[in-house]
Protein backbone atom coordinates (compact mmCIF):
# COMPACT_ATOMS: atom_id res chain seq x y z
CA UNK A 1 0.00 0.00 0.00
CA UNK A 2 1.22 3.23 -1.05
CA UNK A 3 1.72 5.42 2.11
CA UNK A 4 1.97 8.89 0.58
CA UNK A 5 -1.64 8.82 0.59
CA UNK A 6 -1.83 8.06 4.72
CA UNK A 7 -3.60 10.09 6.38
CA UNK A 8 -1.96 10.92 9.89
CA UNK A 9 -3.86 8.89 12.09
CA UNK A 10 -2.36 5.83 9.83
CA UNK A 11 0.84 7.51 9.16
CA UNK A 12 1.31 7.99 13.22
CA UNK A 13 0.61 4.31 13.89
CA UNK A 14 3.16 3.23 11.01
CA UNK A 15 5.91 5.79 12.31
CA UNK A 16 5.05 4.20 16.03
CA UNK A 17 7.86 2.79 17.54
CA UNK A 18 8.71 1.49 20.75
CA UNK A 19 11.37 3.04 22.75
CA UNK A 20 13.54 1.87 25.79
CA UNK A 21 16.61 4.70 25.48
CA UNK A 22 15.77 8.29 25.70
CA UNK A 23 17.31 11.53 25.79
CA UNK A 24 17.32 14.49 28.13
CA UNK A 25 16.16 16.58 25.77
CA UNK A 26 13.28 18.00 28.11
CA UNK A 27 9.42 17.45 26.97
CA UNK A 28 6.91 20.59 26.37
CA UNK A 29 4.11 21.03 28.74
CA UNK A 30 1.36 21.56 26.16
CA UNK A 31 2.10 18.09 24.13
CA UNK A 32 2.24 15.98 27.47
CA UNK A 33 -1.45 17.89 28.13
CA UNK A 34 -2.19 16.53 24.44
CA UNK A 35 -1.05 12.96 25.57
CA UNK A 36 -3.23 12.92 28.35
CA UNK A 37 -6.10 14.69 26.76
CA UNK A 38 -6.00 11.37 24.05
CA UNK A 39 -6.08 9.33 26.79
CA UNK A 40 -9.43 11.16 28.71
CA UNK A 41 -11.39 10.85 25.56
CA UNK A 42 -11.07 7.28 25.29
CA UNK A 43 -14.26 5.14 25.19
CA UNK A 44 -14.93 3.11 28.52
CA UNK A 45 -17.65 0.29 29.53
CA UNK A 46 -20.47 2.23 30.23
CA UNK A 47 -18.79 5.54 30.00
CA UNK A 48 -17.08 4.67 33.34
CA UNK A 49 -13.58 6.24 32.69
CA UNK A 50 -12.61 4.03 35.66
CA UNK A 51 -9.39 5.82 35.05
CA UNK A 52 -6.56 7.88 36.79
CA UNK A 53 -3.24 8.86 35.30
CA UNK A 54 -0.04 10.21 37.33
CA UNK A 55 2.00 12.68 35.14
CA UNK A 56 5.35 12.19 37.08
CA UNK A 57 8.59 14.78 36.10
CA UNK A 58 9.85 15.35 39.58
CA UNK A 59 13.28 13.14 39.58
CA UNK A 60 13.01 11.63 43.12
CA UNK A 61 9.56 10.13 42.43
CA UNK A 62 10.90 8.03 38.99
CA UNK A 63 13.64 7.33 40.87
CA UNK A 64 11.47 5.93 43.33
CA UNK A 65 9.32 4.05 41.04
CA UNK A 66 12.19 2.64 39.18
CA UNK A 67 13.41 1.35 42.16
CA UNK A 68 9.94 -0.18 43.17
CA UNK A 69 10.07 -1.66 39.62
CA UNK A 70 13.01 -3.02 39.34
CA UNK A 71 12.74 -4.91 43.08
CA UNK A 72 9.47 -6.25 41.94
CA UNK A 73 10.75 -7.35 38.34
CA UNK A 74 13.83 -9.25 40.04
CA UNK A 75 11.26 -11.31 42.32
CA UNK A 76 9.31 -12.00 39.03
CA UNK A 77 11.86 -13.14 36.81
CA UNK A 78 13.02 -15.20 39.66
CA UNK A 79 9.67 -16.87 39.90
CA UNK A 80 9.15 -17.34 36.16
CA UNK A 81 8.80 -20.83 34.94
CA UNK A 82 12.13 -22.06 32.77
CA UNK A 83 10.65 -21.65 29.42
CA UNK A 84 9.47 -18.16 30.23
CA UNK A 85 12.99 -17.33 31.62
CA UNK A 86 14.79 -18.59 28.49
CA UNK A 87 12.74 -16.34 26.34
CA UNK A 88 13.82 -13.47 28.63
CA UNK A 89 17.29 -14.99 27.74
CA UNK A 90 16.72 -15.11 24.22
CA UNK A 91 15.47 -11.70 24.02
CA UNK A 92 17.84 -9.41 26.35
CA UNK A 93 14.92 -8.90 28.49
CA UNK A 94 16.33 -7.87 32.48
CA UNK A 95 14.86 -6.71 35.60
CA UNK A 96 16.95 -3.31 34.95
CA UNK A 97 14.60 -0.90 33.56
CA UNK A 98 17.01 2.88 33.40
CA UNK A 99 14.25 3.99 30.98
CA UNK A 100 11.96 4.98 34.16
CA UNK A 101 14.54 7.59 35.09
CA UNK A 102 15.54 8.31 32.25
CA UNK A 103 12.30 9.66 30.32
CA UNK A 104 12.05 13.36 31.37
CA UNK A 105 7.92 12.24 31.65
CA UNK A 106 6.21 9.37 33.46
CA UNK A 107 2.89 8.25 32.68
CA UNK A 108 1.57 5.66 35.11
CA UNK A 109 -2.26 5.12 34.09
CA UNK A 110 -4.07 3.45 36.65
CA UNK A 111 -7.99 1.91 36.21
CA UNK A 112 -10.37 0.19 38.60
CA UNK A 113 -10.35 -3.72 37.02
CA UNK A 114 -14.21 -4.04 38.58
CA UNK A 115 -15.46 -1.55 36.71
CA UNK A 116 -17.43 -3.30 33.16
CA UNK A 117 -14.83 -4.04 30.53
CA UNK A 118 -11.93 -1.85 32.07
CA UNK A 119 -9.22 -3.70 30.61
CA UNK A 120 -9.91 -3.62 27.08
CA UNK A 121 -11.23 -0.12 27.90
CA UNK A 122 -7.62 1.12 29.43
CA UNK A 123 -5.76 -0.67 26.59
CA UNK A 124 -7.59 1.67 24.32
CA UNK A 125 -6.51 4.81 26.02
CA UNK A 126 -3.05 3.58 26.06
CA UNK A 127 -3.27 2.96 22.93
CA UNK A 128 -4.51 7.03 22.24
CA UNK A 129 -1.56 8.05 24.38
CA UNK A 130 1.04 6.01 21.83
CA UNK A 131 -0.60 7.63 18.88
CA UNK A 132 -0.91 11.38 20.03
CA UNK A 133 3.27 11.04 21.68
CA UNK A 134 4.28 9.56 18.36
CA UNK A 135 1.99 12.80 16.52
CA UNK A 136 4.44 14.76 18.56
CA UNK A 137 7.30 13.58 17.75
CA UNK A 138 8.37 11.69 21.21
CA UNK A 139 8.59 7.70 21.74
CA UNK A 140 6.90 5.81 24.63
CA UNK A 141 6.71 2.73 25.15
CA UNK A 142 3.85 0.06 26.62
CA UNK A 143 5.69 -1.05 29.84
CA UNK A 144 3.44 -3.00 32.05
CA UNK A 145 5.16 -3.74 35.25
CA UNK A 146 5.30 -7.45 36.70
CA UNK A 147 3.69 -7.27 40.09
CA UNK A 148 4.82 -3.52 41.40
CA UNK A 149 2.68 -2.03 43.47
CA UNK A 150 2.66 1.78 41.99
CA UNK A 151 -0.77 3.15 44.01
CA UNK A 152 0.68 3.08 47.56
CA UNK A 153 4.14 5.51 46.69
CA UNK A 154 1.69 8.01 44.66
CA UNK A 155 -0.73 8.29 47.01
CA UNK A 156 -3.33 6.56 44.63
CA UNK A 157 -6.55 5.09 46.56
CA UNK A 158 -6.27 1.32 46.76
CA UNK A 159 -9.38 0.28 44.34
CA UNK A 160 -6.88 1.22 41.35
CA UNK A 161 -4.06 -1.19 40.12
CA UNK A 162 -1.92 -0.19 37.39
CA UNK A 163 -1.94 -1.13 33.80
CA UNK A 164 1.36 0.79 32.57
CA UNK A 165 3.96 2.97 32.99
CA UNK A 166 4.36 4.93 30.00
CA UNK A 167 7.94 6.81 29.76
CA UNK A 168 7.80 9.96 27.53
CA UNK A 169 10.57 11.51 25.37
CA UNK A 170 12.19 12.21 22.73
CA UNK A 171 14.80 9.19 21.41
CA UNK A 172 16.88 8.24 18.78
CA UNK A 173 14.70 6.29 16.34
CA UNK A 174 14.52 2.51 16.49
CA UNK A 175 14.59 0.33 14.12
CA UNK A 176 11.01 -1.05 12.49
CA UNK A 177 10.33 -4.19 13.81
CA UNK A 178 9.46 -5.94 11.13
CA UNK A 179 4.85 -7.27 10.81
CA UNK A 180 3.71 -10.11 9.38
CA UNK A 181 1.69 -9.82 5.30
CA UNK A 182 -1.52 -9.23 5.49
CA UNK A 183 -2.12 -12.77 4.12
CA UNK A 184 -1.08 -14.45 7.10
CA UNK A 185 -2.70 -12.43 9.63
CA UNK A 186 -6.34 -11.82 7.78
CA UNK A 187 -9.11 -13.90 6.26
CA UNK A 188 -11.96 -13.04 4.23
CA UNK A 189 -15.38 -14.46 5.53
CA UNK A 190 -13.77 -17.73 6.65
CA UNK A 191 -9.98 -18.24 8.53
CA UNK A 192 -7.34 -19.17 5.28
CA UNK A 193 -9.59 -17.24 2.36
CA UNK A 194 -7.83 -14.57 0.83
CA UNK A 195 -8.56 -10.66 1.24
CA UNK A 196 -9.56 -9.20 -2.17
CA UNK A 197 -6.19 -7.98 -3.84
CA UNK A 198 -4.26 -10.39 -1.91
CA UNK B 1 -8.23 23.07 25.27
CA UNK B 2 -8.60 24.63 21.55
CA UNK B 3 -9.26 22.10 18.93
CA UNK B 4 -8.38 24.50 15.97
CA UNK B 5 -4.63 23.35 16.17
CA UNK B 6 -5.49 19.53 17.10
CA UNK B 7 -3.48 16.79 14.83
CA UNK B 8 -5.38 14.21 12.98
CA UNK B 9 -4.62 12.10 15.31
CA UNK B 10 -6.32 14.18 18.42
CA UNK B 11 -9.21 14.99 15.85
CA UNK B 12 -9.82 11.27 15.23
CA UNK B 13 -9.77 10.82 18.79
CA UNK B 14 -12.04 13.65 19.57
CA UNK B 15 -14.58 12.65 16.56
CA UNK B 16 -14.97 8.72 17.58
CA UNK B 17 -18.22 7.96 18.95
CA UNK B 18 -19.79 4.11 19.32
CA UNK B 19 -22.78 3.80 17.31
CA UNK B 20 -25.38 0.95 17.52
CA UNK B 21 -27.06 1.36 14.35
CA UNK B 22 -26.11 1.52 10.98
CA UNK B 23 -26.85 3.31 7.45
CA UNK B 24 -27.24 0.68 4.37
CA UNK B 25 -24.42 2.82 2.37
CA UNK B 26 -21.67 0.39 1.26
CA UNK B 27 -18.27 0.58 2.43
CA UNK B 28 -15.29 1.02 0.43
CA UNK B 29 -12.86 -2.09 0.23
CA UNK B 30 -10.28 0.51 0.31
CA UNK B 31 -11.47 1.76 3.90
CA UNK B 32 -11.68 -1.51 5.25
CA UNK B 33 -8.10 -2.55 4.33
CA UNK B 34 -6.43 0.95 5.60
CA UNK B 35 -8.42 -0.20 8.71
CA UNK B 36 -7.07 -3.39 8.72
CA UNK B 37 -3.78 -2.12 8.05
CA UNK B 38 -3.93 -0.22 10.91
CA UNK B 39 -4.03 -2.89 13.00
CA UNK B 40 -1.46 -5.21 11.43
CA UNK B 41 0.87 -2.29 12.21
CA UNK B 42 0.11 -2.60 15.81
CA UNK B 43 2.61 -3.58 19.05
CA UNK B 44 2.69 -6.71 20.64
CA UNK B 45 4.57 -8.41 23.15
CA UNK B 46 8.03 -9.42 21.85
CA UNK B 47 6.64 -8.74 18.44
CA UNK B 48 4.45 -12.01 18.29
CA UNK B 49 1.50 -10.27 16.66
CA UNK B 50 -0.76 -13.27 18.05
CA UNK B 51 -4.16 -12.96 16.37
CA UNK B 52 -6.35 -13.46 13.01
CA UNK B 53 -8.94 -11.12 11.77
CA UNK B 54 -11.94 -11.63 9.82
CA UNK B 55 -13.17 -9.13 7.32
CA UNK B 56 -16.84 -10.29 7.10
CA UNK B 57 -19.40 -9.12 4.30
CA UNK B 58 -21.08 -12.17 3.48
CA UNK B 59 -24.83 -11.92 4.72
CA UNK B 60 -24.92 -15.39 5.65
CA UNK B 61 -22.05 -15.45 7.86
CA UNK B 62 -23.35 -11.98 9.41
CA UNK B 63 -26.51 -13.51 10.06
CA UNK B 64 -25.01 -16.89 11.46
CA UNK B 65 -22.67 -14.54 13.47
CA UNK B 66 -25.43 -13.41 15.02
CA UNK B 67 -27.60 -15.90 16.44
CA UNK B 68 -24.33 -17.45 17.66
CA UNK B 69 -23.99 -14.03 20.05
CA UNK B 70 -27.80 -13.37 20.84
CA UNK B 71 -27.79 -16.70 21.84
CA UNK B 72 -24.66 -16.92 23.83
CA UNK B 73 -25.56 -13.34 25.69
CA UNK B 74 -29.12 -14.71 26.62
CA UNK B 75 -27.44 -17.37 28.67
CA UNK B 76 -24.70 -14.60 29.97
CA UNK B 77 -27.63 -12.10 30.95
CA UNK B 78 -29.35 -15.22 32.57
CA UNK B 79 -26.59 -16.10 34.26
CA UNK B 80 -25.68 -12.70 35.69
CA UNK B 81 -25.66 -11.65 39.08
CA UNK B 82 -28.58 -9.38 39.85
CA UNK B 83 -26.48 -6.32 40.03
CA UNK B 84 -25.25 -6.93 36.98
CA UNK B 85 -28.92 -7.46 35.81
CA UNK B 86 -30.04 -4.29 37.43
CA UNK B 87 -27.01 -2.48 35.29
CA UNK B 88 -27.67 -4.11 31.67
CA UNK B 89 -31.66 -2.67 32.59
CA UNK B 90 -30.64 0.64 33.61
CA UNK B 91 -28.50 0.87 30.21
CA UNK B 92 -30.84 -0.61 28.18
CA UNK B 93 -28.31 -3.21 27.37
CA UNK B 94 -30.30 -6.16 25.83
CA UNK B 95 -29.01 -9.92 24.37
CA UNK B 96 -30.27 -8.37 20.79
CA UNK B 97 -27.45 -7.34 18.64
CA UNK B 98 -29.10 -6.46 15.23
CA UNK B 99 -25.68 -4.37 14.54
CA UNK B 100 -23.82 -7.63 13.59
CA UNK B 101 -26.36 -8.03 10.90
CA UNK B 102 -26.78 -4.43 9.78
CA UNK B 103 -23.48 -2.97 9.65
CA UNK B 104 -22.12 -3.90 6.14
CA UNK B 105 -18.81 -4.83 7.36
CA UNK B 106 -18.00 -6.75 10.44
CA UNK B 107 -14.12 -7.52 11.62
CA UNK B 108 -13.57 -10.46 13.95
CA UNK B 109 -10.40 -9.89 16.13
CA UNK B 110 -8.87 -13.16 17.24
CA UNK B 111 -5.88 -13.11 19.45
CA UNK B 112 -4.08 -16.16 20.98
CA UNK B 113 -4.26 -15.66 24.65
CA UNK B 114 -0.76 -17.54 25.59
CA UNK B 115 1.19 -15.16 23.84
CA UNK B 116 3.08 -12.74 25.90
CA UNK B 117 0.81 -9.39 26.77
CA UNK B 118 -1.82 -10.79 24.13
CA UNK B 119 -4.58 -8.52 25.70
CA UNK B 120 -2.89 -5.44 26.04
CA UNK B 121 -1.27 -5.92 22.40
CA UNK B 122 -4.71 -7.23 20.83
CA UNK B 123 -6.74 -3.88 22.50
CA UNK B 124 -4.13 -1.41 21.19
CA UNK B 125 -4.57 -3.11 18.01
CA UNK B 126 -8.34 -2.29 18.20
CA UNK B 127 -7.77 1.30 19.29
CA UNK B 128 -5.95 1.02 15.94
CA UNK B 129 -8.60 -0.17 13.97
CA UNK B 130 -11.28 2.22 15.71
CA UNK B 131 -9.57 5.27 14.89
CA UNK B 132 -8.65 4.15 11.58
CA UNK B 133 -12.17 3.57 10.86
CA UNK B 134 -13.17 7.40 12.45
CA UNK B 135 -10.43 8.70 10.29
CA UNK B 136 -12.30 6.98 7.55
CA UNK B 137 -15.94 8.88 8.05
CA UNK B 138 -17.01 5.48 9.58
CA UNK B 139 -17.98 4.25 12.84
CA UNK B 140 -17.80 1.09 14.79
CA UNK B 141 -18.02 -0.26 18.21
CA UNK B 142 -15.51 -2.96 20.31
CA UNK B 143 -18.15 -5.33 20.56
CA UNK B 144 -16.73 -8.01 23.13
CA UNK B 145 -18.89 -11.51 22.48
CA UNK B 146 -20.05 -12.84 25.79
CA UNK B 147 -19.04 -16.64 25.63
CA UNK B 148 -19.82 -17.10 22.62
CA UNK B 149 -17.35 -19.38 20.02
CA UNK B 150 -17.01 -17.01 17.07
CA UNK B 151 -13.45 -19.26 15.96
CA UNK B 152 -15.28 -22.88 14.75
CA UNK B 153 -17.97 -21.03 12.76
CA UNK B 154 -15.56 -19.52 10.56
CA UNK B 155 -12.81 -22.02 10.49
CA UNK B 156 -10.53 -20.19 12.99
CA UNK B 157 -7.74 -22.30 14.72
CA UNK B 158 -8.74 -23.56 18.13
CA UNK B 159 -5.43 -21.49 19.86
CA UNK B 160 -7.47 -18.53 19.22
CA UNK B 161 -10.21 -16.46 21.16
CA UNK B 162 -12.02 -13.38 19.97
CA UNK B 163 -11.45 -10.09 21.61
CA UNK B 164 -14.39 -8.69 19.61
CA UNK B 165 -16.55 -8.16 16.97
CA UNK B 166 -16.25 -4.97 15.68
CA UNK B 167 -19.23 -3.82 13.14
CA UNK B 168 -18.07 -1.04 10.43
CA UNK B 169 -20.12 1.39 8.30
CA UNK B 170 -21.70 4.47 8.45
CA UNK B 171 -24.31 5.95 10.78
CA UNK B 172 -26.38 9.20 12.20
CA UNK B 173 -23.19 10.45 14.28
CA UNK B 174 -23.96 9.35 17.72
CA UNK B 175 -23.99 12.22 20.08
CA UNK B 176 -21.46 12.36 22.97
CA UNK B 177 -20.82 10.82 25.68
CA UNK B 178 -19.38 13.18 28.00
CA UNK B 179 -16.01 12.99 30.20
CA UNK B 180 -15.05 13.41 33.20
CA UNK B 181 -12.56 16.69 33.51
CA UNK B 182 -8.64 16.67 33.49
CA UNK B 183 -8.69 17.13 37.05
CA UNK B 184 -10.97 14.52 38.66
CA UNK B 185 -8.60 11.86 36.11
CA UNK B 186 -4.95 13.07 36.20
CA UNK B 187 -2.93 14.42 39.19
CA UNK B 188 0.90 15.71 38.82
CA UNK B 189 3.56 13.26 40.69
CA UNK B 190 1.35 12.38 43.15
CA UNK B 191 -2.48 11.59 43.64
CA UNK B 192 -4.50 14.68 43.64
CA UNK B 193 -2.09 17.45 43.13
CA UNK B 194 -3.13 19.69 40.26
CA UNK B 195 -1.81 19.05 36.61
CA UNK B 196 -0.14 22.28 35.69
CA UNK B 197 -2.93 24.83 34.14
CA UNK B 198 -5.93 22.85 36.09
Amino acid sequence: MSTSSDSQVLQAIRDRRSAREYLDTPVKKEAIRRIVEAGRLAPSGANRQPWHFVVIDDPEVKHNLRLICEDAEARYYKNADEELREWFTAHSVTPSKPFLERAPVLIAVFFDPHAPYAIPSVWILIAHMLLQATQEGLYSLPYTPSGAELGPPLGVPLKYRVAALLPIGYAERPACQPRLPLSQIASSNAFGMPIEGD
